[in-house]
């Protein structure tokens, strides 16, 4: 009784252990079918469309108002409550904004004041598309030096300030259709191919960029490069010594170590999140103060100087669609475009999952695409979700988009009353803010970690950093984006092809290099393939597998073996074509040449029908060379090759099964 | 008893149900020796110093001297048998090597007697330096037509025929240098992205391109365009209908019908390839003695006219290293190198499988460049082993690469004392054998075959066929070739997801979809991933995951079940990189916050070695959620789950163990 208690429960089971189970074909689908699987597969993994299955019209409408405007969704539940929260977070990064806004601004070579316009408007488009609970949005870092080093490549900001604003806002449409256009066709994975290696990499290279740009105000020299690389830069300082300002350097350097303490205070108790978050407006009122008591822009401090009052003027009359650098225009707004659109992404990612819920990253692109179209009519120039300030945000307990619209009202009320104030504010301390907020982007661990994991990944992450650093932003990142195709590439070239053995006392086989106690069989040459199987690795899989024979052959010569089977383990070939299908004929041809038997075993539901619809001859797909698992093949085949051990086989098997 | 027998002998077997097999990871290796390996399946995938391994140096030197001039292998038993089968055929294919070098030439706009010595020299460099026996070298269609058409776009062959001829051997030497250098930097398979769909298409298209050039001379139409296009070749052609020549007309459709009537009786009786390999030289001979006899250039047929005797002249000299057709010639040799080689090492792969010997890629192509250097200081331009040639040569008989010898010396005959009885053979003839050869290349059949087999590689084939005829010959393959680079990254990047089922009665696991009696486990959503996982598919990964988690859940929900296991069939995943590190420790925070526990199923080498390296909290690497195969898991995890069942299992196991 109890062998056939056991068999019932676990199902390794003496009855089947001669059982052959058949490899089947998937279901017949059309043409059109499986064009329309894989269309969705590739651009609607996420099946929007799901939740609308299935209801009345009304309820569709309603679905697909609040899909559109995610107010819609959590608008009608905001609560005073929620608003509490809200108000204090957002009074919180609208004191982080307004120093940054101004910083980012000047490191675009903007006018200060378009950053301010920059932190007006968009957060308000956000406010009513972005599905983000925590994105706190306006101008940031990276994206606002590379538009500056891209646009002064071919216009000088001081020479021709108003053709640069112009380039500015045009850049910035051109880079909100761009956003738009990728969620709205759904081509959102292009920014996955910045991978996160290349993203640490970049960002320390860019944040030593920055930090170097931020060496003029910082020492106070009047004539500075207009080049980013470091060699240029650091040229340029040691060209100028004879400029430093050491009233400049003094007030620099107290206002960094003070900036860097209260940086390091927030990471430390990260319940104080609002000493960081504060401190750069507590610096920018206090150098305020001191240059305008000391009179300090007779020593040799520079000052941001008057300041237009009143909110965003238009700009669509600024716009130029015509002229010499249109072309510069567009490929700015392509780079900065596909930058702040992966931090945008990415912050929202990382919040979401924080918090368990979802952002949809198509509608998100769209939000931040249709947010820098509406920028670039109102005097802004290219914005997103910024890291440090929604780190700010949710820290300081945002619970809704509405702590962006705290923040905007809180900058609209900055750009209409207290633009006079600014007047006196020092460079040198906008340079300090600046340094901090990159200093925070260099990070260190994650390049450990990346070297520890993966090595080739450290070469890409290696080669964006010095990229970006001596050739040019742009330059160092596609450079980085090429390797790493080109390692994907290199993966489907070369495919894997592994030897595997039998795990004593089981039916599973595995790689004999990883699995020591793993057994090879004598007869057969098992081995696994780890790849689709196409055009670019035929050729090498053609060559490597016979190589495994030569030296099969060779062993077995040694042992007076012959090899009888090649059976190659599919599982992993998940896509083959008409190269694919043509390497099998080959190797079945040369194969049976050398008196060798090519069995397939498990091959996937495409791999299954591309063979079948291309073995006229019913040369594969015949039941003894195809089996569903490594285990039944060797079983079966030992047994049909030595016909004595076959029949006792057989006669357990009646015993048993009629136990 | 017999239970306990059918154990040994079968391993599916009742007392290892509940064993659960541990996952290892491989041998440590270091950073040095991962790099040596991956560089060795990289660049020496065929192992080629294997065979000097263990031998005393004099065997070595011996061995490496055969390595680089392979004539030395075969040379030593070289006997007279074997002597008289290659005269056969080396006069055979030199009576179609002499007709098709002088028109192949012409359709390179070049002197036609630069074909005939492109017939010598070369295939005297293959006899000693090439590992095919079958490769029957010369001047070949597809590789003349293009470098005729590019280096027509800066140099007119008319108006200024030495530069012309000069550019042609420069790029003919920069084909041989990049030729050469593919094999000596073992990057061999750059080639093997012009898949066979590809080759198809781009065929076709060059044979239609090819035939339509040779209306000029079929037609009779003395002012012809320089373009390549169908367009502008047939709006050429109907707009000179007055130059058209009724007795150019008649005479090239009799020798075109005669020669398709030869070719089409050697396709049907393979024994007489005899007909359709004399029959060019046989129509040349024909058509010259009957221009000869009737005075025919007094009747509007043009023939080739006075050709210059004597054999290859040097034309080191001639080489240009400077100038402004430098980046043509450059284009000009990659694009003729590329394809003359492709051809050649297709030829001799296809006929050393038909053989059952091994011709070496990276060999060969240092074979093939080394002749084409050569080939352009003794006024040769590009030749490689051509299609048509060596078929002839192979049903010839040929047994070695003397027959190229045979060949070669026979033309060498031709230069010194036959070429003024070229002088009347007519232009007419000489296009009727180009179109015959170039028809062969639109391959049908196949097309429809890559149709059945594969729709993706038919769009591929198309719009290289396409791009051909519209745009231009290398614009076509570039994109083509860009096509099928683009979908393997969108394999790459949406990688095949599937739900895997027990097949009823074993502890298989397979495809629902496919296995259409698989059945689902309740409590659990068991996932094979079917890719490397990387930047390039996490995100996508991801979200469908969550996808299948969500639509699991709410199937339960239906059933009143809830999901407790995701667990992850990891065969198919060759490798992984940081960024899929990364998925792994974001999907499990997501599982874990749902109740779900992350299960992964024999990841392989390669990736539990970055998963232990990056879980320094252990989190991956516990015995409870990593499982050698899905049956294993289940088993295991469900007695974990139902207390009261396990313990019956594990009473049954000791009985059983202990039966």
């Amino acid at each position: 009784m109890e062998p056939n208690n056991a068999c019932t429960m676990h199902s390794h089971c003496i009855e089947m252990s001669m059982e052959v189970h058949q490899v089947v074909p998937p279901p017949h689908k059309s043409t059109l079918q499986k064009l329309q699987g894989r269309l969705k597969e590739t651009f609607f993994p996420d099946d929007p469309l799901r939740q609308f299955k299935g209801q009345p019209l009304k309820r569709k409408l309603i679905l697909g108002a609040q899909y559109v405007f995610p107010i819609l969704q959590w608008g009608p539940k905001y609560n005073l409550k929620l608003f509490k929260s809200d108000l204090v977070s957002g009074l919180t990064i609208a004191s982080l904004a307004i120093p940054q806004g101004i910083s980012y601004a000047k490191l675009a070579s903007l006018p200060p004041i378009v950053g301010l316009y920059s932190s007006f408007v968009p957060p308000l488009v956000y406010a009513v598309l972005g599905s983000s609970k925590d994105l706190a949005v306006g101008p940031v870092s990276i994206a606002s030096l590379v538009m500056g080093s891209m646009l002064r490549q071919e216009v000088s900001p001081t020479a021709d300030p108003i053709l640069f604003l112009q380039l500015a806002f045009t850049s910035t449409l051109f880079a909100g259709l761009f956003q738009a256009s990728l969620g709205i066709l759904r081509l959102g994975f292009i920014i996955d191919f910045l991978s996160k290696a290349i993203l640490i990499g970049f960002m320390a290279g860019a944040a030593i960029i920055v930090s170097l740009q931020q060496l003029k105000s910082l020492l106070g020299i009047t004539h500075f490069t207009n080049q980013m690389g470091l060699i240029p830069v650091m040229t340029s300082v040691f060209h100028n010594i004879h400029e430093w300002s050491w009233q400049t350097i003094l007030m620099g350097i107290c206002f960094l170590v003070l900036l860097l303490l209260a940086r390091h205070v927030s990471i430390k108790k990260p319940k104080l999140f609002w000493v960081s978050a504060g401190a750069p407006l507590m610096s920018v009122i206090i150098s305020t103060l001191l240059v305008f008591a000391i009179k300090a822009q007779n020593h040799g401090i520079s000052a941001i100087g008057k300041l237009q009052q009143g909110i965003n003027p238009p700009s669509w009359n600024m716009l130029l669609f015509h002229g010499s650098h249109l072309g510069l225009v567009m490929k700015t707004g392509l780079i900065t475009g596909i930058l702040s659109l992966t931090e945008g992404i990415a912050v929202g990612r990382t919040f979401a999952a924080l918090k368990n819920y979802k952002v949809d990253g198509n509608k998100e692109m769209m939000a931040i695409g249709f947010m820098n179209v509406v920028g670039s009519f109102t005097s802004c120039y290219v914005t997103t979700g910024a890291f440090s300030r929604s780190a700010v945000n949710n820290n300081a307990g945002a619970k809704t988009a509405v702590s962006n619209v705290v923040m905007s009202v809180t900058v609209m009320v900055t750009l209409l009353f207290l633009m006079p104030l600014f007047q006196y504010t020092p460079n040198v301390v906008l340079g300090a803010i600046i340094v901090t907020a990159v200093i925070g982007l260099i990070d260190l661990p994650a390049a450990c970690n990346i070297w520890k994991i993966d090595k080739f990944d450290f070469v890409v992450m290696l080669t964006a950093f010095l990229g970006v650093l001596f050739i040019s932003v742009q330059g160092g990142l596609a450079l980085a984006v090429g390797l790493s195709t080109f390692k994907i590439l290199l993966q489907i070239t070369r495919p894997k092809t592994v030897m595997l053995g039998k795990i004593p006392g089981t039916d599973i086989y595995r790689n004999l290099d990883q699995y020591k106690e793993a057994v090879r069989i004598p007869g057969f040459l098992i081995l696994s393939i780890e790849a689709p199987i196409n055009f670019a690795n035929i050729t090498y899989l053609n060559e490597r597998t016979l190589r495994w024979i030569e030296e099969e052959e060779e062993d077995n010569i040694k042992e007076q073996l012959s090899l009888r089977f090649l059976v190659l383990e599919m599982s992993a070939v998940s896509a083959v074509d008409t190269s694919g299908i043509s390497l099998f004929k080959e190797l079945k041809a040369t194969l049976e040449k050398k008196g060798v038997e090519l069995v397939l075993v498990n091959p996937l539901a495409e791999v299954i029908e591309k063979l079948k619809k291309a073995d006229e001859a019913n040369d594969f797909i015949r039941a003894d060379n195809l089996f569903l698992t490594v285990g039944e093949a060797v079983a079966s085949l030992s047994s049909a090759m030595k016909g004595q051990s076959s029949t006792i086989t057989e006669g357990t098997h009646t015993i048993v099964s009629h136990n």
